[in-house]
């Protein structure tokens, strides 16, 4: 469902707009496939990040694969777009089961996440009131990050048996966001093996207590490109790996090269006295996130390359406005010469918060190298709101 | 121009979704307007905040009054809405002169802000090319934030001159965008008399050269509303108030009471053992924005109060995911009481950043007490991209 034949290059269309590089993204794709083609898992890719059914086609050879969402909007997009396996993989407000059984009714095996009891009775008399299961996995939490039970509370073969009584028992969930912040090699193989190991223990627990475990997810990015052994593990989740990002670069998890998706904008203005270059993209184009501030290395709100995708050595993206941009230059380097319209492409911290302040991205190639500027072979849409 | 005719209560639409109450935004215009009268100023709202021709309307009993934008969406939006006196306060990219030649064709009076040669060559000659003027402004640094020339820059009259002599200069725009950091009402006085002092001389300079200069623009949210004395200014800007946010609250531009934007979000969870309320409002119903981090009080993402709009004491949001905020106590308190299904509002960092995170504002007047939850007057729109 390409929106728009797009036959420009990246010098036309108004700035600041988003950039998908497919062909870095299906590198990007095609390595976490064989890797969880080596593991024996399914890979259930997380769509939070691209929010696209363009950039979903380039999962799995344009056919719907197991997805995992993070609202429901996004639920009823990949519905309409022939999706029936999708995990809704943040902790049900009892509000939106409407939603949910309505999904269900359509045929959308559409599973949702919980870890206490009060969801559980919201989820259980749905599906009696709808008489229909609505699956639903059972959080765990293996780093403290965010929900979840602990593998040995007692609450959770409890809630297990009520799940499993009304039929909707179908399985464990576990994420390792604390992955995020694992520097090394080493660290993010121990965070891949406690996310494995932790969810493995939770199905154990309800298993010896007689109640069968179908799902045994995992996953983070991180995680994901780290994990050697996932035994007992029936798939894995990963979302940002599409497009990476430069916090996902300063972990290690990829190269600055593999990054799919960057910001066009405009030089606008220059500050020598500062020491600035002044550009019409700001946090609006952006978004407001600093991730790389936590990391040994401060990207700023993002590197600098040329229209081609060349890194531009030292420029930093160090300051944002609603709409401007400030580049300065790093390590004593000098500035530059940049003069007011050229292009530039800002690679962002965090690809999923960049992602969202845009309604599409305008997808070029960069395996078919152009003697001008990349072409644009398509805009593609991407679902937002809740 | 309300979208959707809304009888249900905050209760009622899925969370989290974006919420304004008209009784608070318009007690902030008519504050502002009072202010701008005694100044002697005409006011020109930058709508970059609200980005709705709905919440617009308020700003002058339902009629277009001056603007400013923040993106050519926004100008053409409100040329749509009849708004006919815009100003684009952002550099203007050479690019992106056909689609102004194209506003001001429709009798739009827009003007551009320009602080270079280049731009001013630009500039020209796509006047020349139209046959038409394009009323330009000088945009003048009055603190060393962003874009501009001081108003002794030996450029300053040379740029004045020609687009003067292309029938293209307006005038001149200073912006006290430091004043975001000053901390005390007499810093802040400080921040808009620099402004005023500083927009003025550029002017002078510019008149000494014989060089015409009819608008003579200044402002920001903090020094629109400290401003003492606008002798020789002919406008007054300023955005961020008519919702007003934690940051214009943490300076003391406002109090907390008058913020009229917030988020709805539902408790999904609790993890009493680290001592958070998890809810289904992340960073993505929040932004990234984490403006009063560098202020004396942080507010993490935000404060808490009821569906009412009562704070919730000793509440803060301290993280977000993409989909989840994590609420903590301050202060030594201990959690409130808050079930599974339990709706909130949050109180947002920077109402630019948060309110763009949204499709629209469900509209509630709190000067309308009901006995249940506040009704939803109306759906709002907003305009986004660029």
């Amino acid at each position: 469902m390409n929106t728009a034949p797009a036959p420009h290059t990246l010098t036309r269309p108004d700035t600041p707009f988003a950039v998908v590089d497919v062909h870095k993204a299906l590198r990007n794709v095609e390595r976490l496939a064989r890797k969880a083609d080596q593991l024996g898992v399914t890979l259930r890719p997380h769509v939070k990040t691209a929010k696209s059914l363009d950039i979903a086609a380039l999962l799995h050879d344009g056919t719907p694969c197991p997805v995992t969402v993070s609202t429901l909007a996004e639920a009823e997009a990949f519905a309409d777009g022939g999706y029936t396996d999708i995990t809704y993989a943040v902790g049900i407000d009892p509000h939106k089961l409407p939603r949910v059984v309505a999904l269900l009714r359509r045929g959308v095996t559409l599973r949702v996440l919980l870890d206490s009891r009060e969801q559980v009775e919201f989820v259980v008399a749905a599906a009696r009131e709808a008489g229909i299961a609505i699956p639903a996995q059972i959080e765990i939490d293996c780093d403290g990050h965010r929900g979840g039970l602990k593998p040995d509370a007692p609450e959770l073969t409890a809630i297990g048996r009520i799940l499993h009584d009304a039929g909707c028992l179908d399985g464990v969930l576990a994420h390792a966001g604390e992955s995020y912040f694992a520097f090394s090699t080493e660290e993010q193989r121990l965070a891949a093996k406690n996310e494995r190991d932790t969810a493995v223990a939770a199905a154990e627990s309800l298993r010896a207590a007689g109640l069968p475990v179908d799902t045994v997810s995992v996953g983070s990015t991180p995680t994901a490109h780290a994990a050697e052994d996932l035994t007992g593990v029936t798939e894995l989740r990963a979302g940002n790996y599409v497009f990476f990002d430069l916090v996902m670069a300063g972990l290690g998890v990829c190269q600055v090269d593999d990054l799919a998706l960057s910001v066009v904008v405009t030089v606008i203005g220059h500050r020598p006295e500062y020491g600035w270059i002044v550009t019409d993209g700001g946090w609006m184009a952006m978004s407001r996130d600093r991730g790389t501030a936590n990391q040994p290395t401060d990207q700023g709100y993002g590197l600098v390359t040329d229209l081609d995708g060349n890194l531009i050595p030292h420029l930093v993206m160090s300051a944002a406005s609603q709409e401007h941009g400030t580049l300065t230059a790093r390590d004593g380097a000098t500035l530059p010469d940049l003069p007011v319209g050229t292009r530039l492409r800002i690679l962002p911290n965090h690809a999923c918060a960049t992602a969202a302040q845009h309604h599409g991205y305008h997808i070029i190639d960069s395996s078919r190298p152009t003697r001008e500027a990349p072409s644009i072979q398509a805009v593609w849409d991407r679902v937002s709101g809740w």
